[in-house]
């Protein structure tokens, strides 16, 4: 095996937007362990929207870090499947990525540029006749499969210098405000923004919908239950949150609405 | 051992209509791995119909084809958990199964002979007392376990040459037309139909509800986003979807709908 | 390693609220398996109500028992993170638990005394800087790779005699009746009381709401089909089911109502 990864077995992880009503999950594990019978498999999510190529490229962004070195993370959020797209295998910071060239990789890419992209072009490794509607089960399986197995990158098709980037959402300065936006809603109502913490002042007034909020909270306990408060998320990031409670539910927060921040002086 | 696994852990996948919002499916695995501590535990899924021995036997259908040699399937659809309905283990492609005698194996054993069945009856495998609510835990775990260590089909229980069969629902031709039926809608919205692609005519006009669809798209992306299209899925079985939208919602189509095929030029 | 796991990988299990749409679960995981590489992580259940401790507790103490010696179950379901909560590691029946002290453990203290409880403090442990919204990741995932690992209970932080229980909520016996109350509704509908088979008279009439049942079911199918029936459930306690029907919808139960036993001749 080429990676070293002592006596740990292999990690293969999976981000899709197939569900888990389906048997397509299912399907995809059984191809990864008839390849590569010592992988260990890990669910990140299968609840992505379907074909969001932004909450999956999103969410994808804020889990890959945590991972060992020499994981594989195979992601179909694939509404392109069957049609002209390529499809990416990615070396990035010591860990493999496989995923559709729709852009799914580029906050993951702008976070830590790859050290080296393929397309997946080569046959052999996939299941034939390669079906246009399941891909994941036909290439993307067996590329991660393979990669857990030690195969090289550069056996799975020609190195490519350029794929398709989402545009960058971040947050503009302008007459002494960040105004930056929701990202993400989480299943416990908190509103994520794309504002980091080294962006905000001091003593920040924070602004969404009608509602303003003065000051960051230490915790969610620095308020009383039922508050709403601004507070430095897990990723680094503002986020708006209700002391148990949902504040994306209250506040009628959705993905792109605008966030403003300025000193609570002003 | 019996049976050669290498040096690759035993696998044993779970399709059961537990869902996972309890703890039924923690319980099964736990007692799978308090039995045979290696094994590899895969989910089909947890969220088939409750009881729905149709929708349970089509998943794994599709499923089990794609698993390595040795894996045991642990099949818990179980409405008649406690009754007189007996608990079969099956040998079938070099692959194991355990299940209610209720059918849930019919489409599985219309694929392949099984090449041995038996009633699972050795008390001394089962967890005691037994309960009469939780065979899954009681019964059908420990029996999964065992035979993922390498204990023999015959130590489980006697030999059976009779089960349950449910009745083969197979497309009809009559007057030039194929006349098949929906037996699954995914979700993504595709409504998979039990037509195989070597019965579709060469130019196929495909009917479902009051919508036609003539010829066959190459991939979901042959057709405009939004468009109806007749495509041959992953399973080899004609499908009708909607590039990047929901064909069954559209169509107000449900399992067991009729499905007409016949020549475009007609 | 400290504690003998043959040659079987460590098990943790973890139990949370985090659901699986999100990708916290994924990060929990990536942490552990950076941390023990060998750790088979098995989940419980991701679906406990938003912090939502009786539910929690209930569901832990009807799972913990079938797992092998040295699981390691990690539970976050921790509405007062970032609080002045403590977090407990605890070793119970020759297992180990990693827990917010919040009540959450007391049905598997309740069933068996720990022998041994710290309060995990020992910051070089945990993932720095510790985000004050994200203890699953920071702490909690840490101090179970930790213990599944072979590190000490008590390297994790110091001893501690006291932590927070839940009230006991048992059954009451009056004037010859037996008064319990709804602990679980579950996905089947089933409604599980916290009556245990042993204070049930021989010929029960059970009662709910405005319905009386008479004597105890051998299994579901000892009734007709849609009929309600009472029967002891595969925890051994009274439970209230439709045979192949939902009870808790037809009866609107909630979990606390209260469920009444007395014999039935009188």
């Amino acid at each position: 095996m080429r990676i070293d990864m002592s006596d740990t077995p292999p990690i293969i992880t999976l981000l899709t937007d197939f569900g888990t009503r389906d048997i397509y999950v299912g399907v995809v594990k059984g191809v990864i362990l008839a390849r590569c019978g010592a992988a260990r498999i890990i669910d990140l999510s299968h609840e992505v929207g379907q074909g969001n190529v932004h909450e999956g490229g999103y969410l994808l962004a804020s889990a890959w870090g945590y991972f060992p070195k020499a994981t594989v993370h195979c992601v179909v959020i694939d509404p392109g499947v069957g049609g002209d797209r390529r499809i990416l295998a990615a070396e990035v910071g010591g860990q493999h990525f496989v995923a559709p060239d729709n852009g799914v990789l580029t906050e993951v890419f702008n976070d830590t540029a790859p050290t080296r992209v393929v397309s997946v072009e080569n046959q052999s490794l996939m299941i034939q006749p390669v079906s246009q509607t399941f891909h994941g089960r036909d290439i993307f399986a067996p590329a991660a499969a393979a990669l857990a197995s030690g195969t090289k990158l550069d056996d799975l098709g020609p190195a490519t210098q350029s794929w398709l980037k989402l545009p960058r959402v971040e947050p503009v300065e302008q007459d002494g405000e960040v105004i930056g936006q929701v990202v993400h809603i989480d299943r416990f109502g908190n509103i994520i923004t794309n504002i980091r913490a080294e962006d905000l002042p001091n003593e920040p007034r924070v602004q969404i919908a009608r509602h303003a909020i003065h000051g960051l909270a230490e915790s969610y306990q620095s308020v009383p239950r039922g508050e709403l408060l601004a507070i430095v998320g897990s990723t680094g990031r503002l986020e708006i949150s209700i002391n148990q409670g949902e504040a994306a539910g209250l506040l009628a927060a959705s993905v792109g609405d605008p966030v403003y921040v300025r000193t609570a002086s002003e």
